[in-house]
């Protein structure tokens, strides 16, 4: 029974996340509904990070398991051709070993936030970007983000709901700049860690637009992650402004 | 009478281009239609270019002439309150002299055509991009492109319905290279002139596009370019692909 890697592309705005409900479109949903279509099998995908509703991804990772051993690009074509005209795209289908696992062999995961920080609406990329409507400084923000890097408790940063066992994670790259965005000049931060709370980078950037617009200050943000206490950190970024956009995996 | 300089952004998408049409959503329609509500006046925009249906802008530029001498900043957040939640929205109001023409004192245009060369179905750009199954090499794309450069008769890469007095056309810049636009590895092809022809930069990048695939030689686009045929260039590209992203006036 050949496993499946699936490197996978998607628009979260119309879906309740990438995990599957029982009435409720979900990226999961969809793609099993195409590997059904495609197969006859129902067959379950894992994958290397759940987003939340609203999430986007640009390299989700998720295996399968399947009956038969189809050639990849079969694989990745029939999947595209039953998951149209849905944002959903299969970037690559590889075969991998059977102890592959997208979530639990996965050693650091990447996440991109959007932000367009200037007055006038986005025209061109709503629903891409947390649109603030006035100018942040990038450089208190990346400043801000320093202090945030390596083993802590993000109990501060985390939702209620986080169902983790330990608030304890290491963040290995909090990273902002100003970036050319194709045509937009926009914010970008940046974040990687072995595996993220729930709603841990949305938290982190809420609190870093404050320190963007002057109302935190580094040593602030500091105290909030020593603090501990969840109503201190700045507002939930919007889930629209994140990407997955890559997760690592052992060399083989 | 103050006259009022607009930098607009919009997504092409819902349009049936920029020119006010009686029966048909067009963005020229759409800021007219705002003007009156905030001023009350049946104020007429003029543009620097004309784009067509679905073809989009970061930055295009109008004039308008107004009655009374709004402050700038309430004019721009005037009309995008009342454009709203139309995918159109005014980036700057500036008050120029009253012999600025965003039309006739426009020195050169800017367009970027965006391809995405891949397989898979995009996800995360629909409607912002030309997806082109197939990888197409821009070292092929950009040696063709220079031989499109300087002052020509452009008549192979004109609509039929093209309404310029002259064909004669000089072509400043048309760059194609790989970028990373954002998350997206895509290819962009560049294109500046004093003006353009009906269609020209869309026929021009369909011809491009045959380069980068390898079924045209630069030679061949020469070849096109110089037998002024018109059935002999490439494919139009989509309009979806084609923004119009600026645009050069003199020094005051």
């Amino acid at each position: 029974m050949p496993r499946y890697k699936l490197v996978i592309e998607y628009d979260g705005s119309p879906y309740r996340g990438w995990q599957r409900q029982p009435d409720a479109p979900t990226v999961q949903g969809a793609i099993e509904a195409a590997v059904t279509r495609f197969s006859g099998e129902a067959a379950r995908l894992t994958c290397a990070g759940r987003t939340d509703a609203g999430v986007h991804a640009t390299h989700q990772v998720a295996h399968l398991d399947l009956a038969r051993d189809w050639r990849t690009d079969t694989v990745r074509d029939a999947l595209n051709a039953h998951l149209h005209p849905q944002p959903v795209s299969v970037l690559a289908a590889e075969i991998v070993a059977e102890d592959f696992d997208a979530r639990h062999s996965a050693l650091r995961r990447h996440y991109r936030y959007r932000i367009l920080d200037r007055r006038s609406p986005t025209a061109l990329t709503r629903g891409r970007v947390w649109q603030v409507p006035w100018a942040l400084d990038p450089v208190l923000m990346h400043a801000a983000a320093r202090r945030l890097l390596g083993h802590h408790d993000f109990t501060a940063f985390r939702a209620a709901e986080c169902q983790a066992k330990s608030p304890m994670r290491t963040l290995d790259r909090l990273d902002v700049a100003r970036e050319r965005f194709g045509f937009f000049d926009e914010i970008v931060v940046a974040a990687s860690a072995r595996s993220f709370l729930h709603h841990q980078v949305r938290a982190m950037v809420g609190t870093l637009m404050l320190a963007g617009s002057g109302r935190l200050s580094a040593d602030d943000v500091a105290d909030i992650l020593a603090s501990k206490v969840k109503t201190r950190c700045g507002p939930l970024a919007p889930a629209c402004g994140l990407t997955f956009v890559g997760v690592d995996y052992p060399k083989k």
